[in-house]
């Protein structure tokens, strides 16, 4: 296992990490199979979304903040930060990629992106390959 | 690596491919492991839901267009398909199904569904087998 | 392919099956890999987020309420459960979690949980590792 650390600096944020997993994927030399990228947090996220215009990840993250907003009369955890919960289990802790030709197997317009959604932190991800 | 040719004619639509996969299964032998669906685009996702009732399928993707709806005056993604992108960070880019004794692993009412969220479209799925 | 039975009491309910996966790892002896847990349901998911305060479950589960009400007067399916077929696919129906060591791979507050919509039920859930 490998692990990629990733400095935020916004509450919310979406932070592009293809090339991160691009290089651990040539270090490792894995030509064919699958690579996965796993966040061990639970106020932060990773996705699979458009890497080409940046207005995409602000319009993800105001239309989510409005999905989960902070501080919902109801809430009752006390540390404040149920929305970044909420969040993290709607976009989910992990994505699997193929590996052919030694390559990441994405789209034209697809990017990684680590998704904070408590920050600023330092994060991490853990990364391993199948095989 | 497999593709999946897909043509939408809705907007928004989710169209079965359970036996899609399932005849790929067939064709590559696989008795026991995994396979995965994966969405090459940005605005397209693919779920595991009922396919028995079409009406479920109604349900959810009339909600989703109230989750995610069009043109948000605060959007600023100028192709104005930003809800379709929220959409697909919130659905999900992949699926992976157990195989044993060479059939998808799925619950009595599963089936695998391709959501279109910026349609109508030619789209594509690429499946991988494990091992 | 190991089945893990679960018992809800709620309608809408989360349920902390760590324990579970991790004793079946341990039975398996697998010591660096993969596992998955699969919900063969369409109204019941699995996610994983914090397992050390349950307000944050309440929370969680609160804010899926309003964002997937049940019984909304557009809802066609006739089962009256669109509402949990909508958060099924929200959460989704699976995790793929690291095993190094002979151990799931979790941050120090991750915890794996079964996802109630449409309870109580009996429900089950597919556990296979890799390899």
């Amino acid at each position: 296992m490998q692990t990629i650390s990733v400095k935020t600096h916004q509450h919310c944020e979406m932070i592009d990490i293809t090339s991160s997993i691009s290089d651990i994927l040539s270090s490792l030399g894995l030509s064919e199979g699958w690579i996965t990228a796993f966040v061990p947090h639970t106020t932060a996220a990773v996705t699979i979304n458009e890497n080409a215009d940046p207005d995409v990840l602000h319009d993800l993250l105001f239309r989510l903040d409005q999905l989960s907003p902070r501080d919902l009369p109801e809430f009752r955890h006390a540390e404040g930060n149920s929305d970044a919960h909420i969040k993290t289990s709607l976009i989910g802790s992990s994505v699997t990629i193929m590996v052919e030709n030694g390559r990441l197997c994405l789209g034209t317009w697809q990017g990684i992106f680590f998704c904070e959604f408590d920050g600023p932190r330092n994060r991490k991800l853990w990364i391993k390959t199948n095989p």
